[in-house]
């Protein structure tokens, strides 16, 4: 006996990425040739459209249009910061019973996961039936229980992509040169950016990331010294660094409804260490910080092939997963199989894996207080793909006359 | 009777483009194959590199790893911002003569073009026979007597691709986005933010050029006019906007050998706006600033296909030029032919005519306090080439029950 059709709804929540689009378009490609399902419905603004009611037909859109959405970056129902209540969850959940949402699906991170987490368990508490299904998204790479995000190789690309020219740049007109890049908790992206070192003396030179904690004198000195060796230095460091008691090192008083500080969209990090160095190591020093901004998720012809696959994939996996009604809810994880050739399987995993706690690195992929460990760059290549190789002139000498 | 063969010397000056080693390369391989010349050199940092004989061998570098490097940012000869006394040009010319160096090419901006001015005109004095060829390249686009200025087209096309980005994530979270662009004495390249906008809603909302006095008084309610309207605002902001006396909205103390104050690299002016934005608008506002940073000159991947071919092309006519020993000096321009199809002729001018001043927007490319006019879309367009086409969701509309 066939179960009764029910109706699908989507939703894209937090920070967008430069392929959630993928995944949005490969849930509705599966949702809407799935013979249980009646509608194919998106939410406005996550979740804020559920309580607003604001729904748009997925299952009407052309086929062309998905495609060339997918491979646009931001989230294209638009998303939402928003940790609800119980009671608006419990509203929510009424919303969807009286549109006959049988099938919810939020893509986002792991408060999105929370989110999922709590729809899910209050709708076995009425004994509602709802399959709730998470696809992971973030550039932060800091879900837990998956080998990496979708999202956050696009990111790395772009980052990569900043520092290749920031080498070729700083090697022209030398100085010090500060990047801040995306990463409130965790180093991932930061780390990233170790993927232009093309020659021997290529920056990034330094990298801090939130996993260690920040010294100031360290980093002063670690600064000094690579300028001397090389007469100048390419700093990566997360917005996130912090001090062994977990004090940001630029603090602001901005406080978004997740209880997160805002640490994007201001210079005020980069701004402050370059003037701690001009400080320490001489006020004539040319120091430039430039704090990578919101093109870091959403620069167009940035994504990673891989990671547009990837993210695709899970749409179409947790669609599958859960229109085959074999668990009520769950979240797709990436599970690396090998690196060379690279190939990766999917699996269902829990909300409660993903949901609230994030990932940091590793400690086996960190070196010292500020670099990155070889198996980071086994790790990371084939999600990034190949970079342009930056060319350099021989310097073929010639004789002093 | 052929002339007696000289020495060629090629420097870069002044900040990088994407661009600036097709001109390099374009210099080299016209002038290698020349039968009046016996060797190819470069020195490196510029001017500088002139008065420390840091010299390298251009003419034995092999064909592939010049094509290479003219695909790469930066400067290969690295670069310098340097502007010469009298009397370091007089020992720069000494050097010249010692090294027989009788064609000097300068790939810079109007400072590079002031100091190949005064080196012409001393070994003219001291009866030299120089030829003294400036090669033009700048971001800014400021240069006088040209069309516009090879590496401005690709770092439009990185900041529109940057504009492109932010409307489908401000879409996604609405809000107030400021982008800071480079820009200190005209507003070309944040002008050319508005190739972002595709569909009617789509930012940049509001331009911010230093042609036009800035008003924080005009911008406060203008931003405030268009967050009503659509609920989000793109602005986009030259780092070099100023009252109508002149004095820069953001001021930095930092002056560099130019008498130039620094404005890249700080995330300053953002974070001033932004702030003006929250005290006069509400501080529960979602603002963010951005501060487009060294990628607008040196982002990998992001160089227009006219613009690297049309760098390239200034290079071989300013040896060519030189080579034929028709006029002692000059520099080259760009003459726009035609504009559907596009067709660009190259001829050579003064000097004098590119040195020292600079070319702002013309009057008739602006529209307004905060805009452009069409015409300048119609210039634009052609140099930048095709972007990616961002495209949204129907929003087809679900009944509510």
């Amino acid at each position: 006996m066939s179960a009764p059709k029910g109706n699908v709804l989507i939703g894209q929540s937090g920070g967008p990425t430069h392929v959630i689009n993928q995944s949005l378009v490969g849930l509705v490609e599966t949702a809407r040739s799935s013979a249980g399902v009646e509608n194919v419905w998106g939410t406005l603004h996550g979740f804020k459209g559920v309580l607003d009611e604001q729904f748009v037909d997925l299952g009407a859109e052309r086929a062309d249009v998905l495609e060339t959405v997918a491979q646009t970056p931001g989230a294209a129902l638009r998303s939402v910061r928003k940790k609800p209540t119980r009671e608006e969850c419990e509203r929510a959940l009424s919303v969807l019973r009286r549109y006959d949402v049988r099938y919810f699906f939020y893509i986002g991170g792991n408060d999105s996961a929370e989110t999922a987490h709590i729809l899910a368990s209050i709708a076995a508490d009425i004994g509602y039936e709802l399959f709730v299904y998470h696809v992971p998204k973030t550039i932060d790479n800091d879900l837990r229980g998956t080998d990496h995000c979708p999202g956050y190789a696009s990111a790395a690309r772009y980052v990569a992509s900043c520092f290749l020219g920031d080498n070729v740049d700083v090697r022209s007109l030398p100085g010090i040169k500060i990047n801040v890049v995306m990463g409130r908790n965790a180093g991932w992206l930061t780390a990233a950016s170790v993927l232009a070192r093309t020659h021997l003396d290529d920056g990034p030179h330094l990298v801090y990331v939130p996993e260690t904690a920040f010294d100031p004198y360290e980093f002063v000195t670690a600064v000094d010294s690579v300028y001397k060796r090389l007469g100048r230095c390419i700093v990566a460091v997360s917005e996130g660094v912090h001090d062994a008691q977990g004090r940001l090192f630029a603090e602001s008083k901005e406080v978004d409804s997740h209880g997160n500080v805002q640490l994007s969209g201001s210079g005020a990090l980069g701004d402050k260490l370059a003037a701690l160095l001009k400080s320490q190591l001489g006020e004539k020093l040319r120091v430039r910080a430039d704090t990578f901004g919101y093109a870091q998720r959403s620069y167009f012809g940035a994504a990673s092939p891989v990671d547009a696959a990837e993210a695709r994939e899970v749409g179409r996996l947790a669609a599958r997963a859960a229109l085959s009604r074999e668990a009520l809810c769950g979240t797709l994880s990436i599970v690396r199989e090998s690196n060379a050739p690279y190939r990766v399987s999917f699996r269902r995993n829990e909300l409660a894996l993903v949901a609230r706690e994030t990932r940091p690195m590793e400690a086996s992929l960190l070196a010292g207080p500020h670099d990155v460990a070889l198996p980071f760059l086994d790790y990371l290549r084939p999600l990034v793909g190949d970079l342009p190789r930056p060319a350099r002139l021989s310097d073929l000498p010639v004789a002093r006359r």
